[in-house]
């Protein structure tokens, strides 16, 4: 059984695997203040060319957006996300639970635009009882979203204009940044996050590391007194050096982006025998999630070797599956499925 | 200037006040442990048919219903509603305030159907990813709705076989009650709402109160240790005789639903008019809120003298407003409102 | 049976129920946002010489208690409080409940130091490990305290530079806080308060209002969307003049201190007597509630027409009854609980 | 410089990063539903002797606690706790961010007697208020406490039955357990632990793993829906399987009462060279935290060369110092240490 459910099936790049093994012994302080998270932080900040960024380190996901949400709004506002988003749908609700809601705005392709943010927030801005709704005081983006799409430049920088002409706070989820950034035509970039974005992370769980993600605080007005939430929220890992060898050992030589463009490539293979079969895409083929279209009795086929992730029916006699690639994927079993899709060319 | 905006607009009945006058310098227990709340609990409980309800008097809506929710669901259960439902939308958040989401379900009267809870909650049940999802575990219904519809026996009695088959606990904001329970041709009844609902409340501040609401806690499972909840919430009054006063005075001799009748009569002249007039309704009249669509002059012209309530736009030379009767309504007010809708004979 | 066991027995004074009656009728705006309010806000404004202040009425004290808290700290800050603070014992946990921790400072007078707020602040910056500790961020004083102590202005305006020092917010709960204007021998006025705390209350409750505390936030950094707040925690009464009436009531012709001033001159009576008699206080006799040390067949015997606060043992064979007066208290009903305790002259 | 300021100061046991290596490219499902969590939960099933514990493994001490606490309290409950517990003062207000109070026990040597939590809950019960009080609704212990001192079998029998008696869950956290089960003269087992208390943890991170606590639910009515909590509050860690294979490496072969036990000898040492020294203790000498009162200026030389964790002041020429061992503490830094002390014969 081949594993193409999710991009989380593997450990860590052996890199990480040897640098954790080189550096047991050594004693170093704990919960993030060693010299390794620091090392790592620099080289986040050299790579957003932003001197003055803070970068925290934290284990996972939901644990950043939670701590982050949890930093920026006042108790009365909430965040404005896709109705896609992952803090609106996969994560048991905890944004509500530290007390927010989440303002979605229905979504058809995973992202949200400027338009539609600006239209909600006029709407709570220009309504007489305001005062009894949610103050919109965050948009979440992810990017890639949900179902592996991209904004593009000129996207994001249209949503900052709203953002800061509505005083939202601009947070970005980049669970899976490292695939967006390598996605053919992308234009977006590491300084231009850094620059558009108040705050947002480049994930490591789902790109090659054993666990981790960095948060980038790019302003400086959201920095102070970071650490005492993540503690408070469970995030502070005790040997923190484990989160700063992973992503010291990631971003050195280019290796976050050239994993990246591994599963990248081989998502491109697989789209290529899509397109020349004519299988469609629930959401467009952009990075190294795709949605295949398949008819059912095929999917059953497929799932005697393949192990893929339901996403819903497409129609009565098809449904959706999504395929992952990762840093981790193996050539060869990309050669099996597009076999087994119909033996293309790519 | 005439206000139809709201149905809380004056003070209270007349009798409330005499009571509260009467009594002024009597010395009680604090805290809702006075006779009069417990005269007025056992009032209710008779009404309700139902001995082993716990009945507790909050003072305001959006208390009541933060503290109720909070009450029943585990910290990573939410609450279902229609989209238009009061929780979701007019409370500033406060049940996400209390770490609970909202699980809204589109509705286009304000009500939502056995079938969509049944669609919802199998959804999660069968969902792979169940976990990551915050769970049902109350739905919560109001009536009449926000726009002024009403359920029926049946449709309350297909909800309540819903959530049994799902564990779900059926909760119903009965903010204004009474004003459902005179509408012409309901066939729901304390009783009935006391069989089906694990808790709902009678609502009294727009029904005739100063303030208050009666929270009837019908399941027995549910009542244990209610009082602590209230007073964490900030909901326990001091002088918690005020609205054993109160509900004791709206329970007796059926003042609660001869007020109510009032507003309904009242209403029911309304609407008459606008039946011969051939004015549109946004949404069923079948209470005290009517959904009026007028031209766009027409609402300039009769905001001269009377205040409504702005309900959005329905087409580009009309627009939506609310005109809401209640137990103070006057009859010539209404006399005077007929007449520049188009003096029909109501 | 008479009771001194606390001070919100009684309804209101009759100049609020009159008032009450006078307007019932009249049509005004929800929420707050009427003329009453705005006139009580005026006048709170003028007796605080603080044009720039804002008011907001709230309806009892742990409401207000927790929506100020919430208002004001930082999600990983707590409030430093006396553990006697009603904040820390007799809230159910309502601060907790909004996700702050009461950092509690031993009390035995129901007071705190201007030193031990200094120290445990120093205590907290000083520590190479506060990041994992809860950072204080607001000092709740009570003032009188839930004992019946005083501030005095020299306590006041050390607080406050500690506060000023360490940046915490400087929040007074005055439930009670005519009674301690009206002490003898107090320096503490209004215009000192709005000038020393960041926000304080106006007690009503407790005060001779049916119900009611008017929030005053001098500090206009505190000030925005604070109404936001105030309806999330279930606190923004629907008919919102009821407290605007009150309170304007109250502070027209210096009614509030009248009333304060009689309870405080019957409690100077009990006061009196206890000292003639050679009765013990267990705390300082400054205001409306008095702590009197009494033999336990003493207490019995008074208990058979007194109802009085029991307030734990002293020693082996006397307990600690709380006596209070209240604007309400009937000089005849002194009169009689004088005789009762030994016939003193006062 | 040698660090014996804590036990986290190295990586992991080297089994660990061999079996992290081996398994680094198998494909497995996530969020803890690999074969090498189930394997891990059988092992401490068996050792627990509790076929139906339900086993969850998280990845730090804070994450566990505040998931344990959210997942067991009522919203009005509180946890009791010594004073010194690390959910009191180490968490940065993680239980208050949940919503629930710790109610602290003041303790001399980090725990707490039956007979103290006996008198709070009676307290609490017999208060004519006690609505308005926070309601006790769990024991927090830990075992080894953060001094490092430890429970008889009988100390947590006898504070079993109060749990039982005033229906207080029992949690205990044991972020140190092996050390305590390891500990001269203990009387404390697995099977002992999963008899006693509801839940318990068995910590990883301070015991040889890279991270992770290992959460064993003994009693069955407190298992249901657990994992929706895990992932709510941010602990669901994607590659779950690294939980699974550290804990199953660490109950294999019992390498994780091997490696307690390598710490207690070496702090065995260290007590022995002090008490030949007359170097007193301030608090008792059990397990792998010591605790010694040194002269500072002893304490500023040793401070040269060893890196130890500052616990306050003793006296006017006197403080305290942590000083840690570990699985990971080298025979020779302990000869270092002991000859630096005075040259004892350990």
């Amino acid at each position: 059984m081949i594993y193409f459910n999710c991009d989380y099936n593997e450990g860590a790049h052996p890199k990480i695997l040897e640098r954790l093994g080189a550096t047991n012994w050594e004693q170093t302080p704990g919960y993030g203040e060693d010299a390794y998270c620091e090392a790592a932080a620099r080289l986040i900040r050299e790579k957003c060319e932003r001197a003055d960024a803070a970068v925290h380190f934290l284990v996972g996901g939901t644990q950043t957006n939670l701590t982050a949400v949890t930093a920026v709004l006042r108790p009365y506002q909430g965040v404005v996300s896709a109705d896609t988003g992952h803090i609106n749908t996969h994560e048991t609700g905890a944004i509500e639970a530290c007390g927010h809601k989440v303002l979605a705005i229905p979504s058809a392709d995973g992202k949200v635009t400027a338009a539609e943010v600006e239209a909600l927030c006029t709407a709570h801005e220009t309504d007489a009882t305001h005062e009894h709704m949610v103050q919109p005081g965050m948009l979440y983006l992810s990017h890639p979203t949900e179902v592996g799409t991209l904004y593009t430049r000129a996207e994001l920088e249209a949503l900052r204009a709203v953002c800061t002409a509505h005083r939202l706070v601009l947070y970005l989820d980049g669970a899976r940044l490292g695939y967006g950034l390598r996605a053919p035509g992308s234009d977006v970039t590491l300084p231009l996050l850094a620059d558009l974005c108040d705050l947002f992370y480049i994930g490591g769980t789902k790109q090659g590391a054993l666990f981790g993600e960095a948060l980038v605080i790019a302003n400086p007005a959201l920095q102070k007194d970071f650490r005492y939430l993540i503690k408070q929220k469970g995030g502070m890992l005790a040997k923190g050096r484990l989160l700063g060898i992973q992503f010291q050992t990631l971003m050195e030589d280019d290796l976050y982006l050239t994993m990246s463009r591994h599963a990248i490539d081989q998502a491109q293979r697989i789209r290529c025998v899509c397109e020349e079969k004519g299988i469609q895409f629930a959401y467009p083929p952009q990075t190294n999630q795709l949605f295949l279209i398949l008819p059912d009795e095929k999917i059953a086929a497929l799932g005697k070797s393949y192990q893929l992730s339901p996403w819903g029916r497409a129609d009565e006699e098809h449904s959706i599956v999504r395929v992952c690639t990762s840093w981790a994927t193996k050539t060869e079993h990309v050669d099996a499925l597009l076999r087994d899709l119909g033996d293309g060319k790519c």
